[in-house]
């Protein structure tokens, strides 16, 4: 017996979603509880599977079903499909398991041609109405399926308005809406002839007719198609990276009877959200638009009516319609949004979904639910999506002054917020202008780690190059920072201190406008509106809080990161790097000083130097998160990335250590590296320079003690972390010279305290060999930026120019830097997590990745019963509300 | 009870050598035998391993268990240690289980001072003797255990002999001796005095005695702990490194009764081996000195006497010398290297061996053996050490030269052979000397892509920075061209076309020669001798051949490399790169026209000039293999290598593509790469530019059936494989378009055949996902070099900074670029090879890394079962012999 792949709406139900699509399985459950539902069926996901196993053929299986389905759907309505007499018209309409803007949405009216349009004219006596069914028909059916006619039919029916006099669609005449019908017509033919003769002169077979289709069953495999198709458009692929829906999931197809909502004046058409989804308040709010049909509500042709105002034209359908909504509401137990169409007065429900909403709608809709008693606080917890919180907790631009301002340009959000300022070009730059209590824009072809100190003080940062996970993103979603990275259409000059985009020339000091989280990019300064924390939010964290078993820390660098994320709920610092603070004016002399020095005691009385200042950075940040605890992590970029590039700092630094000029330029050559992403880094700086890995640890455990006598109820515990180790011995060693300064401390100081040592697993081979290394480590944290760039073996700085073409053939779905590769890197975190608890059930386990934040990854991190995730003090809040999700649904399985 | 750490030779024998090292287990097994052995005891290995656990400590136990059998040996002996009447002396020396020059040898003498060297005057009636052995001993302990005096005792010796206008040591009397003993331990006070002032300067305790020890027992413990610290100087640690000894078997001890040749004219010591270890020749090989100790053999202060004149001076001794070599040899069924001494005419067995050998002797003496039936051929194949072929396959300098030549310098000997030539600079330089006939070695601080050409003609290369697996070092092993990496000590100025090396200043055309054996340097030209297969090589070779399971191909690029692997017994190509092929002259610059396209139509036409030639070049290599099968991998370089760095060069593509200078600077801009090695090559360049796939796979397949057609009976099944995959959909995508293209040659020709698709596993993930990927390939091949990098994080170019730091503190006892590290990639490669069997049964798997060639790496390959090993044209003899020596060992086992 061959597989089902065509459902009846009454064949179906609300948990078939997987199979039918959103949709499908909505109007089924519609049915099924007896509304008035125009009845159809649903063409299954999985005949667009097949659809594209196939080769993208629908295949002689599936449409046999569709045939025998059509047979069915004419029996129940008593019509017959392509009939002149009682034709049976239908829509066909997309819908996936998850509803998704991008893919071909609706075709209105299917089942028409020349003759049945005729018949229906006269035989409805309303010719106007069988007029306007098929040039809608037309239209949409020459868009969606064949690509052709949008914007160039709307111009037509602009001309016919303006040679007519009227303003409206509703004004044109039957004669007007035939002479567009067939205007439409000959531009399909015109333009399929041209792309015949095209593909003739290349070779190439084209096997579509050149004729608009007069078959009402070529028009229906046609507009299924096109439906599968667009699953795969570039518009749905982006859609579907972005917000993790898989490719292989596929679309549903349904092909529904008509309901008219342009016969005349006592019909019309609306779409209803259950409460605001904007504020969530519980009101219904809706539009509705008299002799329309769906699409022109959305299409804002006509000014609708609010939809309290169809109490006054259409009471009965109004009232049955409140009491839908109130059904529906209480079925699906959340905020519906709904079509719905009035033919001659009476009420159908073309489609209900549970709505989408903004993230301050959602909260209170959540809350308000539990307090009607409709959903439990675990449920509650579980409707939010953690990644809408974002837009909670930056400043945004002012709605008003977003619809009045075009953007430039787009790069990637890559930070969230909205930031205005002068455009700088240098870190310097940045400094200088903030000095001088300026608010400035960072715009870079791409950042460094020198950039740092620039990128602290500027308001907002531009890159021309980098994607999500570039050094800019990183570190500004880091600092909390709004970031657009990667906006290739800006032409930079920056040894001029200009460049070009939309047409606009930026100078130095000019102002310039960046949204973080859609990536858009503004001339001039926007007004913005503060990040609020309304009641709502803090209510649903506490129940997150309630119903987390993993803990969430912060990767924070500063004290003023490390309050920030405490205020966020951050439970401690899962990762503290240590690097960035050697940049700091006073720091980066002693530092490049050691780096010059030629023996070991140079090295040392360049370190002693720096020690105080480490010690101080290290109490402020122990201060700042009032004995929770805190990862430190040892130095670990390469050291050639501290030293000077420029002649003058090259200058200025031979002068300090009393070395020429050649010599620094010689010693920085000899520490180039070809790939320094595997470089002489991490560890193999403590292999190779003890003293390093001696003065951080002595600077981290005084601090301690230090903050510890001052606190006398606080009890920190460093927690030291040694990055980018491999091999157990390699962890032994440095591990060995951490005791024993620390022993070293406790001598001199008279003092004693408890603190811990671990590792970053971020090299396949400690992966691999995790029972070994548990042995000696008392934490693993899984660094899972490098350990995805080595296991993936590309490095995310390099892989912008061949992911895309990945994406684009569908070999990788998402950013492995974005959203954790479970399958691959994700085995290895299971394997080494697994093979070090059997060495050590003791052994703390987290993940400081930029993955941390992201909620999948937190999920995945729950299932396989790692303690804690760290992540971007912003992304505090999303990943505390995942972990939640991730334990709320690990139980109910 | 606690540990046995000490053993009686009595209670030893040879099967022993784990725990009492070669020397002990052997002085045990002569025991047994009944021959004439001075007894004494052996501190064992795991004593040597306590010491280290116990922080350089020999504890209670083992000095207990020391001085026990120190007791039982009085006892055997009827000597005491330490006794004035008649005092026990014996020698201190060290035994681990593989003989290891670096380490401390030995100590005669030990339990002397002055009263006891005054008695044992007077009573021998032999004063000289007895000074003589006091002389010799302060002077051994001192050197050994303290480093003290080494060549300042040597220059008193030659003072006192001129004072005494004398020429032989012999000839000093017993009161110069006694002189002399007292002059050493006056030198010894005075450096210990002088390190123990220094010590308490730096606030260091000092724990030794400034005085030279009296105390045997004190001198016996240090003896011992000089012996165990001796394990762990830096010699030692280089040899184990080259030797893969690992760090953990330690070290025994040997504590022997001292026979004493140097009591008079009816006394002597010498060494002798049962067959000639330079040659094989069956026949006793040896040197005598008449009074004297063991050192003054091996000295070379004075010039010994042929064994065999022997005869005529202790007839007795020499008779039974004799019968003990024949015993020896038909005990350990090998050639035997013998210590001895004769004491009073009386023959006392010091030490036997299975004596070392150069390869050609250990052929002939492996073949000798099978034909004396003593041992089998399986044995025979286990005999040699794959490692030593090497020397048989390169030409090598005359010894007589090397005799008279110092070396210069010394780098890295990367790849075997021995060079001269005149000295360049560029790759260019090295075409232009070459046209003219001259012999050239080619001399840069390190090789890149651009060099092959001058590579390829160059008589040998010389680079002043990178490893044994840096660029240069791996072309040159697969071209088998001789090749010194690393010579730091090089003042390199390359613009000058200059360098300076060991006080010397070479310019271009200067004479130089290199040995890529041993990595010496030599000035002007030395004459070498040519390789020579001698009919034991071949014989062995047959033998491998019959019991090895694993096939063993060969990575070759050109014809040339390709006929020279398989007259070496390449059974096929395992690694064909293309990329070398692109930067021959006719090619580059279609290629670079390419790089350069803006379109796919424009790539595809430069393309298409390209396959002719491409094709060509598979022709002739499939042609020299004569039908053996052929693994083609597809392009793998970032497409950034082949763009031209010079000014001209860069002017000249402008002009050719029609392009401005600006643009081909501004593309090669763009195309940089941070980390070239994870960046945009291997397959990501078919799915970013599918045109350079089609075009390489239509060469493969044309040249195929090309070759198959003038060759009816050779039947060429192409192996195309794909580089750098991580996911199946990327091997599957890839696979489609060779796929595609492979039908579109057979549709155009007319004519098909048979092909493979695989893929290199060379990415972590692809190891972990090793069964989806198997579902799609027909085979795979580990790329062991790229894997070993991504494993362990570290680039091969970039690990030179820090790998020594690595092998200093033990972390790493081996370059994991020279022999696969088993533990961690061996793991992943294990895991691959298990998860693809489990998809696809038939899955054929090999190696092709460059650590193909290395014995142990062959041994690990044969047992998790790969069906192949594929090495450099010259390492395949090595391969063959490893896999027989493997296979047999896993069917003993």
């Amino acid at each position: 017996m061959s597989k089902k792949f065509v459902y009846l709406f009454s064949e179906g139900n609300a948990s078939m979603r997987e199979l039918l699509g959103g949709k499908g399985a909505n109007l089924a459950e519609m049915t099924n509880l007896g509304l008035p539902v125009p009845q159809g069926f649903t063409v299954t996901t999985e005949a667009c599977t097949q659809y594209y196993e196939d080769g993208g053929k629908i295949n002689a299986d599936i449409e046999k079903q569709i045939l025998e389905n059509l047979a069915k759907l004419e029996e129940i309505t008593g019509k017959k499909f392509g009939d002149k007499e009682n034709p049976l018209l239908v829509s066909v309409r997309s819908g996936a398991r998850a509803s998704m803007p991008g893919m071909m949405d609706t075709i209105l009216n299917l089942g028409l041609n020349e003759d049945v349009v005729e018949t229906m004219a006269q035989k409805s006596n309303n010719p106007r109405w069988a007029w306007d069914c098929y040039r809608r028909f037309i239209q949409m059916y020459s868009d969606v399926v064949m690509e052709v006619g949008k914007s160039y039919f709307e111009e037509l029916i602009d001309q016919m308005k303006e040679e007519k006099g009227v303003s409206q669609d509703v004004d044109l005449t039957a004669d007007d809406l035939k002479e567009l019908a067939y205007k439409f017509k000959d531009e399909y033919k015109k333009v399929m002839t041209q792309r015949k003769e095209e593909a003739e002169k290349q070779g190439e077979s084209f096997e579509e007719s050149v004729e608009f289709p007069d078959d009402p069953l070529a028009q229906m495999m046609g507009a299924v198609k096109a439906v599968f198709r667009s699953w795969d458009n570039p518009r749905a692929n982006i859609y579907r990276r972005d917000n993790d829906i898989p490719y292989s999931w596929g679309t549903a197809v349904n092909v529904q009877m008509m309901a008219f909502g342009n016969m005349g004046d006592d019909c019309g058409t609306g779409v209803a959200f259950t409460r605001n989804p904007a504020t969530g308040e519980n009101k219904l709010m809706g539009e509705f638009l008299i002799n329309a049909q769906g699409e022109d509500v959305v299409a804002g042709i006509r000014t609708p009516m609010h939809i309290d105002e169809m109490k006054n034209k259409f009471p009965e359908a109004y009232d049955e319609f409140i009491q839908v909504c109130e059904n529906l509401e209480k079925h699906y137990r959340d905020m519906q949004d709904m079509e719905f169409t009035v033919e001659n007065k009476k009420l159908y429900m073309l489609q209900t979904r549970n709505g989408k909403r903004t993230a301050k709608a959602a909260l209170k809709i959540a809350c308000d639910l539990v307090d009607e008693g409709m959903r439990t606080e675990k449920e509650a917890v579980l409707m939010i999506d953690p990644r809408n919180l974002d837009t909670l907790l930056h400043p945004q631009f002012d709605d008003k002054a977003l619809k009045e301002t075009k953007p430039l340009g787009k790069g990637l959000g890559a930070s969230p917020g909205a930031s205005s300022g002068k455009v700088v070009f240098t870190a310097a730059d940045a400094e200088a202008w903030a000095n001088k209590g300026e608010k400035v824009i960072l715009v870079r072809l791409e950042t460094s780690p020198d950039d740092i100190r620039g990128m602290q003080v500027a308001q907002g940062i531009l890159t021309v190059r980098g994607g999500m996970t570039s050094h800019a993103a990183v570190v500004a979603r880091g600092m909390g920072t709004c970031c657009v990275s990667g906006c290739g259409d800006i032409k930079m000059d920056e040894k001029n201190k200009k460049f070009e985009l939309g047409g606009v020339t930026f100078h130095e000091g000019d102002e310039i406008s960046i949204d973080g989280t859609t990536g858009n990019i503004y001339q001039g300064t926007l007004p913005t509106s503060p990040a609020t924390i309304v009641g709502e939010f803090e209510r649903i964290m506490d129940y997150a809080d309630k119903y987390r078993r993993l803990k969430v820390r912060t990767n924070a660098d500063t004290p003023k990161d490390a309050k920030q994320a405490k205020k966020l709920g951050a439970q401690g610092i899962g990762l503290c790097r240590t690097e960035h603070m050697f940049f700091e004016a006073d720091r980066i002399e002693p530092f490049r000083e050691m780096i010059l020095s030629e023996t070991v005691e140079e090295r040392e009385k360049a370190l002693a130097k720096i020690l105080p200042i480490q010690q101080k950075d290290f109490e402020e940040i122990y201060e700042s998160l009032e004995g929770l605890p805190v990862t430190i992590r040892l130095l670990d970029p390469p050291l050639h990335e501290f030293l000077p590039k420029k002649e003058d700092e090259i200058e200025n630094l031979a002068k300090k250590t009393n070395k020429t000029v050649k010599q620094v330029k010689d010693k920085i050559a000899s520490m180039h590296e070809f790939n320094p992403m595997m470089g002489h880094r991490g560890c193999r700086l403590t292999v190779t320079y003890p003293e390093i890995c001696k003065m951080q640890t002595a600077a981290i455990i005084k601090a301690a003690i230090k903050v510890n006598e001052d606190h006398p109820d606080w009890n920190i515990v460093p927690e030291i972390m040694v990055p980018l180790v491999g091999e157990i011995k390699e962890f032994k060693f440095v591990k060995d010279i951490i005791t024993k300064t620390a022993e070293k401390v406790f001598e001199e100081t008279g003092k004693k305290l408890e603190y811990l040592v671990g590792t970053m697993i971020e090299i396949p081979r400690a992966a691999l060999l995790a029972d070994e290394i548990a042995q000696e480590a008392d934490f693993f944290s899984f660094g899972t930026n490098d350990l995805t760039q080595m296991t993936f073996g590309f490095s995310r700085d390099d892989a912008g120019a061949f992911l895309e073409s990945y994406y684009k053939n569908k070999i990788y779905e998402n950013d492995p830097f974005a959203k954790l590769d479970q399958h691959g890197v994700g085995k290895l975190v299971k394997m080494a997590s697994k093979l070090g608890r059997e060495t050590n059930e003791n052994l703390h386990l987290g993940i400081c990745g930029e993955h941390g934040g992201d909620p999948s990854t937190v999920e995945f991190c729950h299932n396989i019963g790692l303690d804690y995730v760290s992540c971007s003090p912003f992304r505090v809040p999303i990943a505390r509300l995942a972990a939640a999700q991730a334990a709320i649904n690990a139980e109910a399985k």
